[in-house]
């Protein structure tokens, strides 16, 4: 019986959960505070680790999920937004020496739509493509029950591709990204001008007001915040448009705050999605749903990366 | 020894090869043309197999590359330029009817990535980007070393993704397309509309400019047919730029007529490429090349599909 640490290493939480493999639920796990401002966050990962191990000490392999770019080839972790001191970090080297296991790691969304193929929503689906949209766009994809990674496993960064040339600013410095249209942040950025500009709405135009507030103001029939909700939802539907043109899924599962939003967001993603498919035989049999394993996609995700690499 | 019998149905020629997998070339080949308006494309093509078949009658399997959308799981062409008759048209189950041997179809542009990936400029690359520029703009994807197909054989439709929200109509009646910018039509198309507005140019007005004519008179010093190219290769760089965000291959390979035009293109391609990547990492030890195979990549292609399917 194979016996895997996952480990989901977040900008607040460092979680840790063992799994075996007839299992569904960890037979162990705890979380810390991450204190990403202070020196040694692996030393606390390393403590938390062996705070989890089973007592025999048998591990077959670790898998970890992270923000950020990383290379799951290597191992290295290029840099994770929050934990500074983790910049060009050869994460897997570092546990294999502590652990003497083989270790493995990808980004967090690519391993949340790994975990919701394996475990959740996209079970029994070949073609996957999973969006979280929270304060950004994130992507992961399986094609032919594979997660793809790409050459320095740089692949899906989904939210960050262009449709709109010279459009606003995305986190990333770029213009006309999707994030930028229908991330938290780019709701809340076009709310914020609007209100610059003199637009009026419930919302106070001296404080900064966040992607939940705008939806609370949307629901009380707010015409600003339903029309900000609106375009992120018309350009979702142009982003996913595009990826059924380029990935032809079976599947589109949607995870992220965001995305929770309701028909504040997929009324207009909807009309938008239909009007941008090049033929209707991308939208036969399609199905769209929502991410059902949450807070859990990381450590599952990861555990089911270390799965995937131990049965090849 | 295995044996193929490989096709490239084409709006002007059929083409068949015969190939037995330990020699690039092929032992037989034919071509004659489509005759496309006429009745029984079927059975022309099925005459034009018969005529390279090995005397000994052995044949292991049937590939073929065609334009348009193919299902490739189920074999069926849900349409092809040219030919009309041809619609959901059950191809690969007729042939394996006539000839009793496994029979495998996919469209020319995936074929042609999977050629170059085969026997071109892609051999030993795991992940690549295959563009082909002309009257359109397709794409074929390798991943890992798989073709990437999609759960109705429709993935890879590159051409097809908007980069610009209401741009420029594309051919498909969509805007804002890729191709609606960098293929040889939204060159045209551009030029057109410049001329029509009374732009000042080398180029007659009255007549159709095609891509080539204004390449030429790029190449004399005229402004706007500078310009026309200038702003194929910004968008065709704005689109790669995104693909490799999307799958980031080690390898872009260029195909097609418009892709050979050389730095008219390509500087402004590769400025605006550079300018669009979120991470100088997506272009360390990226290759841009140019296809190998040129007029005999569907052939290739079918064939390296078809030892593909013998060998899973």
């Amino acid at each position: 019986m194979r016996t895997i640490i996952s480990l989901d290493i977040g900008g607040t939480q460092l979680r840790a959960a063992v799994y075996q493999q007839d299992r569904q639920e960890p037979i162990a796990q705890k979380r810390i505070k991450t204190r990403a401002s202070e020196p040694d966050t692996l030393g606390r990962l390393l403590k938390l680790i062996e705070d989890v191990i089973p007592r025999d000490g048998k591990v077959d392999a670790i898998g970890a999920s992270c923000p950020g770019p990383v290379d799951p080839h290597t191992g290295v972790i290029m840099f994770t937004p929050n934990i500074k001191e983790w910049r060009d970090f050869p994460f897997a080297a570092k546990l294999m020496k502590s652990f003497g296991v083989p270790t493995y790691v990808d980004n967090d969304a690519n391993l949340a739509g790994l975990a919701e193929w394996k475990f959740g929503a996209a079970r029994g689906h070949h073609h996957v493509l999973y969006l979280t949209v929270s304060t950004g766009v994130g992507g992961g994809v399986i094609i032919n029950d594979r997660l793809l990674q790409g050459s320095h496993g740089l692949a899906a960064e989904l939210g960050h591709t262009i449709v709109q040339v010279d459009g606003p600013l995305c986190g990333c410095g770029q213009r006309g990204h999707l994030e930028a249209f229908s991330s938290g942040t780019g709701i809340e950025r076009f709310v914020a001008d609007q209100l610059k500009a003199g637009r009026k709405s419930v919302l106070n135009p001296a404080k900064r007001n966040s992607a939940h507030d705008i939806s609370e103001a949307a629901k009380e029939g707010d015409s600003l915040s339903i029309e900000a909700y609106h375009i992120a939802g018309k350009y979702l539907g142009i982003g996913v448009a595009n990826f059924l043109h380029v990935f032809n899924p079976s599947v589109v599962v949607f995870g992220g705050g965001v995305s929770q939003s309701g028909p504040l967001l997929f009324d207009s993603f909807n009309d938008s999605l239909k009007e941008h498919v090049i033929h209707p035989r991308y939208l036969e049999g399609l199905k769209i749903v929502r991410a059902e394993l949450g807070d859990n996609s990381g450590l599952l995700g990861a555990r089911a990366l270390a799965e995937l690499k131990l049965e090849v």
